[in-house]
């Protein structure tokens, strides 16, 4: 929650747990602090201001005496008042903020998000490719053009720039999808995708099936609107049909989200047969279908079989795709294929969210499908994410053959690393960042899975795969021996 | 709904009835218009595919004997079959889309904006800068300045680019904003922090008190999600305090919003000591404030007041901004400004939605407010907004003084009309979209107001300005008659 570049300074003459009271006390009276604000541990205020422990002991005993803050046994201390200079008091935004309607993501996530932006974490756990794989040459290109031909930057249509709808009907072209710009919908990257569904198409008590483990499982997108996940268990070629079948009782509004293609976390394709079966079960049941379609082009020897979305003859399935995961992430470039009556609905949705995505990230995105840039990087990309996946492959070897398994990904991110023993989870994620190495624990894809570990090679380089993937091991054991 | 260049080709050796069947049908087959689509009416198709009504009669007769379309008494024609080609019976979303958590946008709305893409429209309804109001040439000088010394785009962190949150203070510094970037999160636009503030702090009966008219009526945003809207009167000051605090029964999870500044529709300003009293108000009933700043920098002879914020000792205030009305829709840049447990709260809820805004965006606009060039460009949109206001005041005095009466705005984009005798305000914005007029009914602002209309200044050209009101006063004159 707290979020600071702030550092008391070693070469001033004023103590540094003076410095750090002078430092909360700025920030209780800007009231961005206010009364009831949840201070964080001493442990982790040591960590945020690059002091000892006991210099935060000192500022906060001396705060509390000042009846600035106050610690209770079960371990929180708040500010609880800022009189010392005056000011009337706070307001307390704390009902407002645990009774809104969307539900906060998990803390563990929230752990992540904020340990990602830390440049020192070995980054294992994101699916964010690294700077070397965002084609930084070719968007300059594209930006360079844009600064002396663009457009004005004004609102675009309801579904997006016609000119980028276009391009991505020729790009879907070319993986089996006849569509045409009416229905396609273009969003603020994939995940977006998925909260206009959430919204706009399903509602409480909507039964979204998923395989299990799934990404899904880390969001809150649905439950935080009602709907519940029902777990479909998984097997070597993806989702398994007939559990589908039991499980599904045809509940109205119930909808299948399914990732076929280099499955996260599994990394798992659904081979072309099963995908015709699983489109078929899905007709005859008249269950829609969400594929998430956005490691497609991330492939190593072999071009993966086509999407489920070709081989739907009946506008049944949302195709969810984008850009982040194999060009740029901060474009924020994502789009859903489906008939047009889901998509002009789905188009409303996402006016009324923010009115559309960025126009200049658009025509970045248009210029580089229509400049053949695109093909291009993806050629490029291919051969720079094998690489990552065999040092992978290597460290896993070396350090984690004696205690644990794991799959080969013919493209993808994802390595679904399955310990020999299970293991508190929890306590090896902090254990990881401690030692600067960030990775995502099974249990965010899988609740209550205490024996798997997703590990990213997207964005670490070579060298800290290899180390992270060392220390890690070393942590798994010393854990096994301690139990 | 339905959106198409596609029109028959009058050289081609083929019927146009015939060759609007090929279409429709290949529709069809394509499961763009699945079975249950409705069509539009035969009038709006003969202006989509620019043909006489006949034509469109014929294709219809047609395909209705050949079963695949099918009319009923109420007007609507429905998609019924699509067997001549042996395919399966296409997908019915209906249920979904029906029965979706998310309200659809008010009808008028959704027509308001497919209206807003046709380029023979004299758009007197939108708030979109016109062309000549982008600074084109600035932003194509970032491009260039990025096309050379850009990072790569990845994610950025949870409450946007750390450069833009800077730079956004330094700028809230100069109109009265202490705050510090920990406290800052940047939004896809300013629209989406309403919709964060009502997934993130609201739940469902809240009551989000509000200006009457207000802006805010034309959304569902807060409606969507359980939240009832409680519209207090207004005064040529803006909201009545004293109303204000006989409707407030203290109700847990409510919150003002209130636009004092170039007040959306009325242009209204709130003077100083209204702000303070209103702040006042707000501290002492606990009261907290969603305060929507965007037309600010958009003022034409004196600055206005300080915002609420700059009042605001409390963090009771949460500030609500952005560049859309005054540099450049296209970019979506906007932020919300409050306190820092508030600001984390809603950035995580960001990162559920879109994982952020477009790091293209944030940095040109941060660049945009580095250079210098962002008020620069405020100096220069002054000048030529005011001379769009002076024009349409004149239009107004030489076709409206008979029949209406106005407010003459010192800042924003927006006159209130308020016509002398009620009409059917719905007649009317269909009368002069058919006259390629495009307008925004005042019932869209307050509900069953039948007086008012919302005439904007920003989008269409001086000339198109003149022209439009003239066609306006006409139509208003030849309903008061009808009448």
């Amino acid at each position: 929650m707290f979020e600071t570049d702030w550092k008391p300074d070693k070469t001033y003459p004023m103590p540094l747990h003076l410095q750090i009271i002078g430092y909360i006390k700025e920030k209780i009276t800007l009231n961005e602090w206010p009364i009831g604000t949840k201070l964080p541990s001493q442990r982790a205020l040591a960590e945020l201001f690059a002091v000892n422990r006991s210099t935060i002991v000192a500022a906060m005993d001396e705060l509390a005496a000042e009846g600035v803050i106050q610690g209770n046994t079960g371990g929180g201390t708040k500010v609880i008042n800022n009189t010392w200079n005056l000011m009337n008091q706070s307001y307390n935004w704390n009902s407002y903020i645990s009774s809104g309607n969307h539900q906060p993501n998990h803390m563990i996530v929230q752990q992540i998000n904020a340990a990602e932006s830390d440049p020192d974490m070995i980054r294992m756990g994101s699916c964010e490719p690294a700077a070397e794989l965002i084609p930084q040459d070719k968007i300059q290109k594209i930006l360079k053009k844009l600064s002396v031909s663009s457009q004005p930057l004004g609102y675009e249509e309801p579904r997006g720039s016609l000119f980028l709808r276009e391009e991505i009907c020729k790009y879907l072209q070319t993986i089996g999808i006849a569509t045409n710009p009416s229905s396609v919908l273009i969003t603020s990257g994939a995940l977006q995708g998925l909260q206009l569904i959430s919204l706009g198409l399903l509602h409480a008590n909507s039964i979204v099936y998923l395989e299990k483990p799934s990404y899904l499982y880390s969001l809150r997108t649905f439950q935080s609107f009602g709907m519940q996940l029902s777990g479909i268990p998984f097997e070597a070629t993806g989702i398994n049909i007939k559990k589908l079948s039991e499980k599904h009782k045809s509940k109205r509004g119930s909808i299948l989200f399914t990732i076929p293609t280099f499955h996260n976390p599994t990394g798992t394709v659904m081979p072309l047969e099963k995908r015709k079966e699983l489109i078929h079960f899905c007709e005859k049941e008249g269950l829609p279908i969400i594929e998430d379609d956005v490691y497609r082009e991330i492939w190593f020897e072999n071009a993966p079989p086509p999407p489920l979305k070709s081989l739907d003859q009946n506008g049944l399935v949302l195709y969810v795709g984008g850009i982040s995961k194999n060009l740029s992430p901060g474009l924020r470039i994502g789009w859903i294929v489906g008939s047009e009556q889901v998509i002009a609905r789905l188009s409303d949705i996402k006016m009324q969210s923010d009115y559309g995505t960025s126009s200049l990230s658009q025509n970045v995105a248009a210029e580089l499908f229509a400049s053949g840039l695109y093909q291009e990087h993806n050629d490029i990309l291919r051969k720079k994410v094998k690489v990552r996946r065999d040092t992978t492959l290597i460290a896993l070897n070396k350090h984690f053959n004696a205690i644990a398994t794991w799959n080969i990904p013919t493209g993808g991110y994802f390595i679904w690393l399955k310990l020999n023993e299970p293991i508190s989870m929890h306590q090896l994620f902090v254990k990881a960042l401690n030692h600067k190495v960030l990775i995502h624990p099974g249990d965010l894809y899988e609740f209550h899975s205490n024996q798997h570990i997703r590990i990213s090679y997207s964005n670490a380089t070579l060298a800290e795969i290899s180390q992270g993937i060392k220390i890690l091991s070393e942590l798994v054991l010393e854990q096994e021996i301690g139990n």
